[in-house]
């Protein structure tokens, strides 16, 4: 169950309306890697870890973090739309070529449909969506994708720090930028804590070795005329999980027959001959 | 450019049809963790790549095996499907129990739109798309998304091969298996080798940590009562950055003030007093 | 089965192209609460009423006149669409500021797809989809959501009313806006009805009263430290369905237990001890 | 900013497995009615409210409550999940139709993606997406859609509550049925204190009365044959706002005049004589 | 404008109900090829044909009739369903293998959501969506997409003519099947008409033949090594335009350079060196 | 399996800059009829292909060739992005209008997501998706739908080609125009041939006319005032088929009975009497 307290978890200020970057802004409300992804992404994998303690309560901690940065994303959105020129004609800005292109570069949902707030959506207006959300029970592989969020989020973050000069702006940046800076940080650590604990090691599931084709475990099949490929630390050498040794295919050839299909049911009317 | 030949990369031949199980192998073509999404992020990402040489060349290596990834499911699904029971009625199903659990368990679409193959779809037979992609021209945010989807996708892959007994389809699974095992491998190492070459470090981006509030990128927010969370690695001591020491933050209070909105324009028509 | 006149059901002409706007007029069409969302709504909950009589007749009249109204909408945005920039370089557009601006506000698929007609999209883009659609076949569930999708839709009308100095469009929605005023009407006295009728009470569906819990039927949990939440007429005194007194939980505990989690099947490799 | 505490707001412990019924309960969770959707319309509505006090705080204690409701049914998903058949092969649900039936009911991403969990999707598979949400700063247009979401989400569950004999299942559907009893009190209370504070009236917006056309604001368009729908109450007498007179139009004429377009830019190569 | 009259266009009544073949319909009302596809298809192009006369009014004219398709399928559904096993609970499944799969073939939201009807959804359970409708205004290269739709749709009835025994149904289908004889002819027909009234010919659109690179207008690129792609007709002879003579690139070179991308501004953080 | 080689099937580079146009462009590679869409339709199709040979073979070469063209794209899109104004604030552009209306007309996500990328979405940043394939098994049905994909693509790259001045983007479209050309040419050819060979007729599938009524075969309903309709070559003489003379009914009455539903099952709560 959650509580909610009327306060932002930092503040959320601008100095003045800039509707143009409220646009933007919404990348990191509703986008594929915005806070509405890792709220969800952090609250399913914490309902979803099957073992008490350090790990899910850690989970849930953060999760519940990621739901105030929403909030926080949402008013400072509202603030930006102070004012906007949402109910401007296209006569008006044809005299004002500024305010043209201010409305250009304004999402019309924020006004039309918002009422001049935030829409759960991302800067090209697409609606966030569940397919974001990766919850496997499977702290490993979860974790790395944890560790994606927090960087592909901090990179988005870090190119709209340079988008704008309002210092009431930059100042929430700032905050979110090194919290997500601790986020990688603490899932990387996660990570490591995993593998010292001993429930989970390189590979994601640590089973099926035996079954798997070790002859094909640790082939780099060079398919691509870039000839560069062989260099790289991933063609030669033990590989990370300590157990193979990478080798490079120069030449590779197909191992299986032809990609043919048999007739499907008379009655799908397949074309046969 | 490409070319293409005419034989899959490795088998894919079932002892047996089992439409059943063409339905759940969806899962891995259309996906989010599929290999459409893996031939498309890799694809994006080694066009998007702005450095020529070993990394770009590894990324078109493993975007063109990975486009025969698909084939090769492609194929299996058709094969499986063969002698489906896709023009049975519910009144045959009825006197066969058997059947009648066969057909609740079939994909309607394999047989009504494809004819008895494969859809660009998952399991739930929602179609692929392409915010599975991510290329984000950062290098070290997108091989940990890579190293992610193909932990997703050997977990995946691993939980499928329980869920069949015929030996050509396992057959299959224990080559791809193998291929998920060696680019997890591959990504973990292509992340060492951006550091070794002294092109990325640690957080992403490795910038902005002047303007960031060195205050607030190593504290974890207590905000779920699991008291737990605070044993972790990630709690104290020094973060996988070298550069800051993690702390715990027991009782956190908000920083910032109430979320609260200023009034829209009037002719949005919002509700204030 | 439907017929179909040539004619609108009311005039739908612009004194003057304006591409712009035309952009922002797709949420009427194929936004979530444009007209699309009604006429689909409307046909499928008139096929779904399982009475015979006042209530379908009246669904299915009003089906009908929704999709005249998509129509209208259709017809309006290729006539503000004439004449359009469609085929101007951003070169011309950098010796044109006012034409930069319009070209930036401008929909591109109106153009590249419609060939300067209208989409079935909203404002941002995104495809009309049968999500928007809710026949449950509880007349009361559904016309609460009907008078629902008039209000969104006035107020969306009403702030493109403001959007706009064109007279002729001015005209066409001075009919939109009096056709939703007479809907919310129409969909307010029709569940006024379904109470006089007998068929359907206050809360939806009219059963399970002795099976809920009623103890929790009645109380506001208060999980937010705004303080003026007990203040309104929801905190205390008889709920509008004459049967619960409304009360004030100001310290609410949590009366289940740990959301914990089971082991999964072993085969699923989730991460336990 | 949130708090969370481990414990449910509601027991959620089915007395045993049913993997079957855990596919149909996602409705609840994700579907377009469920509790996803009112958690982050009550949040995009409460960050959205241009009003301090009684409206705003009563928004945020109900959002935060449902939070927690995505919470309770996410955990029963997994509990209801333990030991289910994941791992069965086709083969041997050909031995036992039962265990067939079973697998044909499951959903297929619970074993595959969620590793025995919930995802955030609907019972068809469908993610959640943030087009469920509106909060459009107008509180009468967005009470109304709540009203609506809670009378189809008890709806939803008054159906789902005899789909199973669990007494465990059943005893939190009995909280969830009071819940969304309360609720739907609860905004129709809020409906009428917008009213007898004088802040919002009948008709949403409360504006353009003048603008708009009278003489169409309260006239039934006669368009489907079925001859009932003049008995309504919305056919006669006076309209809910107390301001307009019903009427009803037998034999309608369309006011414009034809839905034609003018010729496109040359350019778009449309198709003219 | 529309009109309504409540009698179908062909009668839609089944003999018995079928709760499995229900959910298969579904693909026929809300699939990509399905009635509200052509239904939605017709009318945009219909309002986007900049031509009054024979095509506009045809278009309509089709237009019309495929709504009245989408009330039959629906129509026909809702009586599919009468008497589903909705409230059947898995405990009663397992003692009737025959119900088991009964239910593990229905769609669940036609009975939780829908309450026994049909849903705006294909037999995945995905929504419709406007992306299916394409209306470019140029009337070649829609009436050839609209061939597709109809022969599509044709191919998915027929298949679904073979799943039911019920004469009731397949009574229905006979219908269908023959609509879609007809509309397959009556496009194939536009398409004559067009080049017959010369305004349109064979490659869309009859333009910028002198601009584009003739001598790439007429190869087949030999890019995968099945090698009887060169006995096609595609591959020597006249073309159908009559303007192009095929040949076939045996052994073809890629004609650019290398795809390399420029560094991108600094403020993004890609990796380059 | 594929091979890639690292040179472009064409030369994609612009003169200048033009962050405009890439988005534009965006359709060619995302949208429902650009570059990924004929890949994944001509692969599937391949795959799915029931026959070995001539038809088989084709598109597997033209699926090949399709996906050099998505390279070709996203490597222009790439360089049309090069030194973006992507790090300028709205400050800075309402100082310089043209800026502004630069920053108006970009997609925000080809800079904060991808990084000066494009992206696998369209020119409204609406993602590719998996329901514009179609591979039914139905050869006729399937090269009926890319004669339809070649005539969009065509007619959308045609009006892209006015929309830019740039020599080295008319270079490229130049090449994209001309293999539209062809790949028109070659379907139509292979459905030319398919009839050859005796493999299928007009009507697809070339089945059940015996089971469809024949009389509703051939029949114009005249369901839009529009009177023109009779006039064209689809509403008298012989239809393509050979096997049909159409008719023209002029004042089409209803066939069926009232589109009324039955009772749905007591406890889905439907509103009956
Ligand atoms: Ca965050
Ligand atoms: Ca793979
Ligand atoms: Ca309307
Ligand atoms: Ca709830
Ligand atoms: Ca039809
Ligand atoms: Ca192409």
């Amino acid at each position: 169950m959650f509580y909610h307290t009327k306060r932002l978890q930092f503040e959320a200020k601008p100095e003045q309306p800039d509707p143009v970057y409220a646009h933007k802004l919404q990348e990191l409300i509703g986008g594929a890697w915005g806070e509405m992804t890792v709220t969800m992404r952090y609250l399913f994998q914490g309902w979803n870890c099957r073992m008490e303690g350090k790990y899910k309560d850690m989970l849930m901690d953060i999760a519940t973090e990621e739901m105030g940065h929403v909030e926080m994303l949402a008013t400072m959105v509202a603030r930006l739309l102070e004012g906007a020129p949402s109910d401007k004609t296209t006569a008006a800005a044809e005299n004002d070529p500024v305010m043209g292109a201010i409305i250009g570069g304004m999402d019309p949902q924020q006004a039309i449909v918002g009422g001049g707030g935030a829409t759960p959506s991302d800067s090209n207006g697409y609606p966030w969506n569940g397919r974001y959300v990766i919850a496997s029970g499977n702290l490993l592989a979860d974790f790395r994708s944890n560790v994606t969020a927090e960087s592909q989020g901090r990179l988005q973050t870090a190119r709209l720090y340079h988008m704008t000069d309002d210092p009431g702006v930059k100042n929430m940046l700032k905050f979110n930028l090194a919290r997500d800076t601790m986020h990688q940080n603490q899932w990387l650590a996660a990570i490591e804590e995993l593998k010292a604990d001993g429930v989970e090691d390189t590979v994601v599931p640590n089973e099926l070795f035996d079954e798997e084709y070790r002859e094909h475990a640790s082939t780099l099949w060079h398919l691509s005329d870039g000839d560069s490929s062989q260099e790289g630390r991933w063609a030669s050498g033990t590989a990370p999980d300590g157990d193979h040794e990478f080798s490079f295919v120069s030449n590779p050839e197909p191992l299986g027959g032809p990609a043919s299909a048999p007739k499907p049911p008379e009655h799908l009317y397949g074309t046969t001959w």
